[in-house]
């Protein structure tokens, strides 16, 4: 049960990108699970990954490939991580992109492998390479829904916006795909994400806003602090709409940070077993490393998660949380808490005007922001996410995923 | 349901400590739920404390007083935190120190105040008072196990043991008490622990073998991550026994230490919600912070923890974690990994011989061992963890705790 989530609205084709969504059958039966991208010539793609010293052997591909020429074709699968799979693991992921390259006169290196999933099994290679046939012949733009529906795993929601901007009098489109809901602590990355414009973008330009966006949005989100072995977000500027823009067009920007906050915090909706979407914002620190540390060490407590679970303003293990974060700059005499609109703590004490009821309605409701005021600088920093319920440990315990 | 944990065996009289528990009604009704300690002239004493920066007021309190005199007595109550409670908390716990001084003889500075319960809730003073006046009459020296009891807030299990060593042909004694079963992640320190022997031990003595210790037990834990505001582990010797010991005595060294390993761990198997008591292992590190980031990194991961539960062999959490961890040095493809008597993972990659069911019969174990061999140095470090269960949820989501 996804948090203020509902399917994806309309999805705006990218001109320069078409995909394919197939059922390939490399785990799941009865769903899609393969998807093919294929990108016009000319186009710029940059990306980021997980920073897990065990990373995927796509991951490990894809980091080369990208550094060697560019992308012209992507391929993602579900139901199988492809990681801690060893020689085999990078063998099976070069021989997926050698069969795709080839079906579409590429060079192996111009194709970059995803795969999310299990970890420690080997790929079922007669299905993908099937799957790879199969799709080929049925690339179109207008295939963003069945491929965002294709990667998910233990989502129950598919995740993609569009959003169009104007710049200079012409039209410019940028539609963006996620998928995700446990194992979820990006570090520079996140789970898989794929987002496409037809604005003209240099590789040096398109960098700069992903690396800036990424930490604005994907950067910021937490379900389990656990961080998966096969993260990556993908940014791709076909140049098909003719707009040049560069880092600093602030309309762009705008539009971009807004489909990565949203892909991203649609994620934290639909974590594993969530009822609750949660804002957690540290202000006026000394420093964003203190901001960073005060937002992560309550998002990742799992007494305060249960708590939240519970509706219970059960404030003390806001403040536990609090303590044991490794900020430098922390004197609990200074520190201002709200909840919703209520004002918890002032100066580090109960606030006069509170009381149980007002703190039980704030959270009561599906939507919570916590605020921590520090007051100790000018720094800020804000983390979304999610609590820790019974489905969370039904959905991790009962299954493997 | 504790894993491996049974009621306290006989525990031993410490020549010089005398104990008290009192059906207080400072928050539960019909158990007892307030302890004083009284000591012995001469007796020496080391604390250790949570380094939470919103650490309860009693902490403060203890903390100064411990600087200010020796010892004479503590005073523990359970159900209450007095934790954020800002300057009424600290009246409240100085009150209480000099109405226990008052009744003993000794100055305010010579009682620790100690307290544990729900956060940011004043202390009941009238009940608490009223405590302390009816304890001070029952003072003896064999309440050891009511004692235990009585500091007990989630604990399912009462947390005591006591060990007698010879030394130069005459007996010491130590008998330690613990309470703790959430909010486990001590930092320098752990939930209350008190542990006191008969043996004479000077003032900087007592302290190298209470920091020691501590290091070998204590700092080993973790069930949730969380670290509580009231930490607290007390080290007494009362000298009684005209048994003069320095910190290098390693018969007593290693008594005192088996000891705190034995209450720390027993924390772990009554953590809550907890069906397994896993030791987590990290081996031949390039230094200790390696290694400590490395076992701490998969003790606290909510995939591992789940899955544990589950009785799953979903060894790619394992990995998961490993790769997530903050260590300078780690290669995959150097690590070896062993569960149980199993060998998972070799040289990072799976190992030819290992299979599900050899891992199934491993995970379906109560106590269970992980092994990560890093091959990268000669250091290594260990922690005691518990699982994620429903049961953690229900405890933490449905009572206010």
């Amino acid at each position: 049960m996804a948090v203020g989530l509902n399917e994806p609205g309309e999805l705006c084709a990218v001109a320069g990108v078409k995909l394919a969504s197939v059922e390939a059958g490399i785990r799941y039966q009865g769903r899609s699970d393969l998807v093919l991208m294929e990108l016009c010539e000319g186009a710029t793609t940059a990306a980021v990954f997980t920073q897990s010293k065990c990373c995927a052997a796509p991951v490990t591909i894809a980091k080369a490939h990208l550094s060697q020429t560019e992308a012209r074709a992507l391929l993602i699968n579900a139901g199988n991580a492809n990681a801690v799979t060893g020689e085999l693991g990078l063998a099976n992921a070069m021989k997926s992109c050698a069969a795709l390259a080839k079906h579409l006169g590429f060079a192996t290196e111009a194709v970059l492998p995803f795969s999310t999933g299990v970890i420690g099994e080997q790929l079922n290679m007669p299905a993908l390479l099937g799957g790879i046939e199969q799709g080929v012949s049925s690339l179109s733009e207008d295939n963003w829904l069945p491929a965002a529906e294709a990667i998910m795993t233990t989502d129950t929601v598919a995740k993609a916006i569009s959003k169009k901007i104007e710049i200079n009098g012409r039209v410019v489109t940028i539609t963006g795909m996620a998928k995700g809901s446990g194992m979820i602590c990006p570090d520079m990355a996140t789970m898989l994400a794929y987002v496409a414009t037809d604005a003209q973008i240099d590789q040096d330009n398109l960098r700069k806003l992903l690396v800036r966006g990424t930490d604005k949005s994907f950067n910021r989100i937490t379900v389990d602090s656990d961080t998966s072995t096969n993260d990556a977000l993908v940014l791709i500027a076909t140049g098909q709409s003719g707009v040049e823009v560069g880092a600093g067009d602030k309309a762009f920007r705008d539009a971009l940070n807004e489909v990565l906050i949203h892909l991203a915090t649609a994620i934290i909706r639909d974590a594993e077993g969530a009822t609750k979407f949660v804002k957690i914002s540290a202000n006026k620190g000394a420093n964003q490393a203190d901001c960073r540390a005060v937002a992560y060490s309550i998002a990742h407590s799992p007494l305060v998660k249960t708590a939240l679970f519970a509706s219970d303003p059960n404030w003390g293990r806001i403040l536990m949380a609090l303590g044991k974060a490794p900020a430098q700059q922390l004197e609990l005499s200074k520190v201002d808490i709200r909840i919703g609109d209520v004002s918890l703590i002032e100066q580090g004490e109960p606030a006069p005007s509170y009381t149980e009821e007002h703190g039980k309605a704030v959270f009561e409701q599906e939507e919570i922001t916590i605020e921590i005021t520090l007051n100790q600088g000018d720094d800020d920093f804000h983390v979304w996410t999610s609590d820790l319920s019974h489905d969370y440990v039904s959905i991790n315990a009962d299954y493997r995923s």
